[in-house]
C-alpha cells in the first residue's frame, strides 16, 4: 500500500514536470487614481497595479485571463503581444479585428498557449487605452531540462513606457479635430511604471504632484555583485523610440522578440514600441556604489527628461543616489547608431530558421502623412486604415462581407511620388479593406518611409505583426529599389521577430509565411499613428479556422451570435 | 384633373396637419473640447452641441431618433424623461433597466409617441454620462386648435445644469474609492449650456480658460417689451437644487413636469434636478435696459458663484451689462420659502386628474447615507442599489430571473430608526432586487429623509419616477405618522409629476398607479447619490409587454438575443 502510495506521488510529481501546465490568472480592469510620475492621473489598473501582473509560464502552457471588466461605462480587449495565437485566432484580443469589445460587468476568457519560449508583452488594444497604464509582461521559460544558448544567474524584466498627463479622450479628440492637436512629447519615460515629473514646475497645482509619493520612487533594480543578469526589456511606448542604458556596464544582446540573437555588445540599446529584447550584463563594477538606469527619448527633438531607475548594488542602500551624473545617452538625431543595432541583430548561430528563398507576393508599403478632409492622417499607399464596426475575423467565417470594403487595398504606391519631399498632394483615401493572402504562401513587405507633411521630416515608425513571426531581411536608406536591394537580403541568418523599427526616409524588408489562419492586424504601434490610420489587415486560411466562441461576439453584425 | 390635383393637394394638407407627424432626428454622440464655462474640459455632445438639439413636436407625433454612438470606447444610452413610454418600455434608455448600453460604432434608433403636451428632458442614463454634457430638451406643443390655460406670446426654452471640471470618470473613481473622496461643490452653474468660471482663480493655466471664448458668453435671452413670455425651465444639475429668478420680474408657474399648475406668482423659483416648470413672465419693467437671470445654489453651503444669463430688451444691446448688481437670491439655508413653494403647487382647478382615494399597498423608503465595507453609499431602507449586468426588463421577458436578487426589498425601515440623528449603525446591504408591483394596482411612496453620517445634517433629494407621473399628495417636517399624516393628503387637487423633491429632514408622500407595463426605475436625480445607491426599480405587468425589439439586448445574459 505504501509502496503504492509512492508510486502514484513519484508519477504525479514527474507528470507535473513533463505534462504543460494550465496557469489561471483572474484580473479586473478598473480605473484608479495613480501617480506613476508623481502627478496624480487616473490610470487604467489590472487588479490595481499598472503595470499588470507579470504573466509567468513555462513553454506550452496554457493561460487561461478571466478578465472582469470594472470600468464604468467603457469596454476593454487584452492583446497578447508576441504570442501567434496558433489555433486560436479570435483569442489575439485585437478589438475589431478578432473580437469584439468587452462590455464593462462582463468577464471575457482568454485561453491560449504559450508556444515558444521568450520574452513577450500584454496590453489593451480598443481604442487608445494601453497609454492608460493596461499593460504588463509575458516570460515564457523553457521547458524544464532545456537551456539557453547563454548564461546566467538571474532573470529580471522590466518595461519602457511614456507617460502623458492629458487623457487618451483627450488626445483622440484632439487627433480627431479640425484644426488637428497633437499629443505632443510624453511629460516623462517610465521605467516599470516609475518615472519623476518636476512638480515644481510652473503651474502644477501642488495637490496634482507629490515628488515624495511612493507611486514614483524610481524603479530599483537590487543585484549581487559578480553575478550575470539576464533583463529582458519590453518597449510600450505611446510614441517615443528610446535608448536605453546602465551607467558603466555594457550590455550582450541575446534576444529579440522572443528569437535568440547571435550575441554582441552595446553601451546603449535602442528599443521600439512593440519590441522586447534580453541582454545579458554583469555586475562586475565597483561594489561600493548604485548605478544609474537610463530610457532617453531618440529620433524626436523634445525636453521630456530621460526616465531614471537605480541598479542597486547589494548591499548599498536601495535609496542611496549614484554618485555621478546619469549618462547623457546618443544624440537624439544621430540615426547611424541607431540603423547599424538594427544590422547588427542576427539570428544565433544555432538557431536559425531558414528563411524560404524566394517569395510569393511582394507588397510594398508606402508610409505617408496624409489630410483627409481637412483631417490629419497616416496611411499606407496613400490608403488610411479605419476599423470596421463588426470584427473582420467573424465577417470573414460567417460571410458578413457586407461590413466591410471588399475591394482589395494597394500592393505598391504610384511610382511618380516622391519620398525625399512633402507630397504635392497629401489627399489621401479612408478604407477598412483587407490584404487576403494565399494560405501556405509566402509574403514579402517593404516598408517603405517617406517625408511627413513638414519639410525634411521623416518618422520613425515600429511595425508589429500580429499572429507571426517574421523574417527581417534588409533594412537600406532612401528609396527601395525592387532589382537591386533584394539581391543585398539576408537570406542566410536573418532574426525573426514580431515587431521591427523602419527608419526615417528609409526602408525596411521583411518576409513572412502566411500559414496562421486567421485575421491578423500589421500596424504601427505609435497609439496615436495607428489611430490615425496607419494599419493594414491581413486575412489568411480563414476557411481553416475553428469555429468561433460566442464570447468574441456582440457588436456590429456579429450582434446576436452568443446564443443558438 | 386639375380639380383632382387640387382635392388631393387639400387633403395631403389638412392630413398632415390632423395626423400625428413622424419626427426624425439624426443624432452623432461624440466627445469634444468645450469651454461652457470658459474651462477647456472634454463634454459628450449631440450633433457638435451641448445642450444637444432640441425637440420640438406635438401631442402625438412619434420621435424617431437614430442616435449615433461615435464615443471611442465608450457606451451610452439616452432617457426621454417625463415621456412615461406607455408600449414602449424598452425605449425609455435606461442602461441596466430598459436596455443594454450602445456600443461605440452602433446606431440605435429610439422610437416612441409623445402622448402628453407640456415640457420634458432627455440626458444619458448610462455612468454618469449626464453631467458630461449629454441632455436636452423635449417640448410637445398642443395640437392645432387646442389651447393653453393660460396666453402668451412667444415660447422659449432654458435648462439649468451645474458644471464640474473633474471627467466623471475621476468622480466616480472617488466616489467607489477608499478614503471616500466626494464630488464637492461644483466649479459653475450653467444656463442653457453657458457659465462663467474665474479664469483669474490661482493655478489656473491661462491656456486651459478663457474668459473670452464665445463658449462661455453669457446665455441671452432677447425679449420685445410688452410681451407676456412662456419660459420653459428645466433642472439637469449634477447636484445642486437651485433658485432662478429674473431681476425686477415675477413670474406665474403654469406647468409642472407636463401637468398644468393652479397659477401663482413667485419672485424666484425652486427648481430641482429632473424638474421642468413653465412660468409666464410680463416684459413690462423698462425697456432701456437689460435685467439679470440667475441660478443660485440653495440647500448646500458653498462658494459656487451664481449662474448669471442676461434678459435683452430689444433694442438693447445683447451684450450689454445690466446697470444693477445681480439679485442675491434667497438664503442657501432657508427651508420655509422651498416647503412653501412645494406646498403651493396643485393641479389647475380645470385640469384636475382625481387621485384613487385609497391605495393597495403603501411603500416607505427611508433615505439614509452609509457605510458598507468601508465604501461610503446611499440607500433605501438600508439597502443601496446597485444594477445587474442583464437588465430588468430582459430579465424578466425572458425568464433570466438568475440574473438579479429575487428577495423582494423592504417596504418599511424598522421602527427604532432615529432620522434625527446620525445613525449608531450606519451599515448597509446592497442589493439589486426589485419591487414587484401588482398591476393596476394603487400604490403609495412615502419618501422620509434622515440625518445624514454629518451630525445635524439632512440633504435635499428630488426623486424621479420612470414611465409614470404620480400625484403629490403631501410634504411634512419630520417624522411621517402613518396614522396621522394620511388624513392630511391632498386628494382633491394634487399636482401629478415625475420628480419631486424631498426636503431636508422632511417627508414626501405620492401615489402612482401601477398601470404602465414595464420596469421602471425610480431614483434620486442627483448623479452621484443614484450612481452611490439611491434608487430602486418597480416591475408592473411585465406579462403584457409586447415582444422585446432585438435592439436591446447585447449584454449579460441577454447576449444573443439579437438575432434568431
Amino acid at each position: 500500500m505504501k509502496f503504492l502510495v509512492l508510486c502514484v506521488l513519484a508519477y504525479c510529481l514527474t507528470f507535473s514536470i513533463v505534462e504543460a501546465k494550465v496557469r489561471h490568472y483572474k484580473w479586473e480592469v478598473k480605473y484608479e487614481l495613480k501617480s506613476p510620475d508623481c502627478y496624480k492621473k487616473l490610470a487604467i489598473t489590472i487588479n490595481g497595479r499598472t503595470p499588470g501582473p507579470s504573466i509567468v509560464a513555462q513553454q506550452g502552457d496554457t493561460i487561461v485571463v478571466e478578465l472582469k471588466n470594472s470600468l464604468l461605462t467603457e469596454n476593454v480587449a487584452i492583446h497578447w503581444h508576441g504570442i501567434r495565437q496558433i489555433g486560436t485566432p479570435w483569442m489575439d484580443g485585437t478589438e475589431g479585428v478578432t473580437q469584439c469589445p468587452i462590455l464593462p460587468g462582463d468577464t471575457f476568457v482568454y485561453k491560449f498557449v504559450v508556444d515558444r519560449p521568450g520574452t513577450y508583452l500584454y496590453h489593451a488594444h480598443y481604442g487608445m487605452q494601453r497609454e492608460a497604464g493596461l499593460y504588463g509582461s509575458i516570460r515564457v521559460l523553457l521547458p524544464d531540462g532545456e537551456s539557453e544558448p547563454f548564461a546566467y544567474d538571474y532573470d529580471r524584466s522590466i518595461i519602457l513606457t511614456d507617460w502623458y498627463h492629458k487623457s487618451t479622450y483627450e488626445q483622440a479628440v484632439g487627433l480627431s479635430s479640425i484644426p488637428f492637436v497633437w499629443v505632443g512629447e510624453p511629460e516623462s519615460i517610465l521605467i516599470q511604471g516609475r518615472g519623476k515629473f518636476d512638480c515644481s514646475k510652473a503651474g502644477i497645482i501642488p495637490e496634482m504632484c507629490n515628488a515624495t509619493s511612493p507611486d514614483c520612487s524610481p524603479y530599483t533594480m537590487t543585484v549581487v555583485p559578480g553575478k550575470t543578469y539576464r533583463l529582458r526589456i519590453g518597449s510600450l511606448t505611446a510614441l517615443s523610440a528610446l535608448s536605453f542604458e546602465i551607467e558603466g556596464h555594457n550590455m550582450t544582446v541575446v534576444e529579440a522578440d522572443g528569437h535568440y540573437v547571435e550575441p554582441f555588445v552595446v553601451k546603449n540599446l535602442f528599443i521600439y514600441s512593440g519590441e522586447t529584447y534580453s541582454v545579458l550584463i554583469k555586475t562586475n563594477q565597483s561594489s561600493t556604489r548604485n548605478y544609474w538606469i537610463t530610457a532617453k527619448i531618440v529620433g524626436r527633438n523634445n525636453t521630456t527628461p530621460s526616465g531614471l531607475a537605480v541598479l542597486n548594488y547589494y548591499p548599498n542602500h536601495p535609496k542611496r543616489i549614484p554618485p555621478t551624473p546619469p549618462p547623457v545617452g546618443p544624440q537624439w538625431d544621430d540615426l547611424a547608431p541607431r540603423l547599424s543595432q538594427s544590422l547588427a541583430i542576427k539570428s544565433h548561430r544555432n538557431f536559425i530558421h531558414p528563411p524560404p528563398q524566394t517569395s510569393d507576393r511582394v507588397i510594398v508599403m508606402l508610409n505617408t502623412q496624409n489630410n483627409i478632409s481637412g483631417y490629419r492622417r497616416w496611411s499606407v499607399n496613400n490608403v488610411s486604415f479605419n476599423l470596421p464596426h463588426t470584427p473582420y475575423l467573424i465577417a470573414y467565417k460567417h460571410n458578413l462581407l457586407h461590413t466591410f470594403d471588399q475591394r482589395p487595398p494597394p500592393d505598391d504606391y504610384a511610382s511618380t511620388e516622391d519620398i525625399f519631399s512633402v507630397a504635392e498632394n497629401a489627399n489621401a483615401t479612408t478604407s477598412n479593406a483587407a490584404y487576403r493572402l494565399q494560405f501556405n504562401t509566402t509574403v514579402d513587405i517593404i516598408l517603405q518611409n517617406a517625408n511627413t507633411m513638414t519639410k525634411n521630416n521623416s518618422e520613425t515608425h515600429p511595425w508589429h505583426l500580429h499572429g507571426h513571426d517574421f523574417w527581417v531581411l534588409g533594412y537600406g536608406r532612401g528609396k527601395f529599389d525592387k532589382i537591386n536591394d533584394p539581391n543585398k537580403y539576408n537570406l542566410v541568418d536573418p532574426i525573426m521577430k514580431n515587431t521591427v523599427v523602419v527608419h526615417p526616409f528609409g526602408w525596411t524588408a521583411l518576409r513572412f509565411r502566411a500559414d496562421n489562419p486567421g485575421v491578423w492586424a500589421f500596424h504601427c504601434h505609435i497609439e496615436s499613428h495607428f489611430y490615425m490610420g496607419m494599419g493594414v489587415v491581413f486575412e489568411e486560411g480563414v476557411d481553416r479556422v475553428g469555429k468561433l466562441p460566442r464570447s468574441i461576439m456582440g457588436c456590429g453584425d456579429a450582434k446576436g451570435y452568443h446564443r443558438p
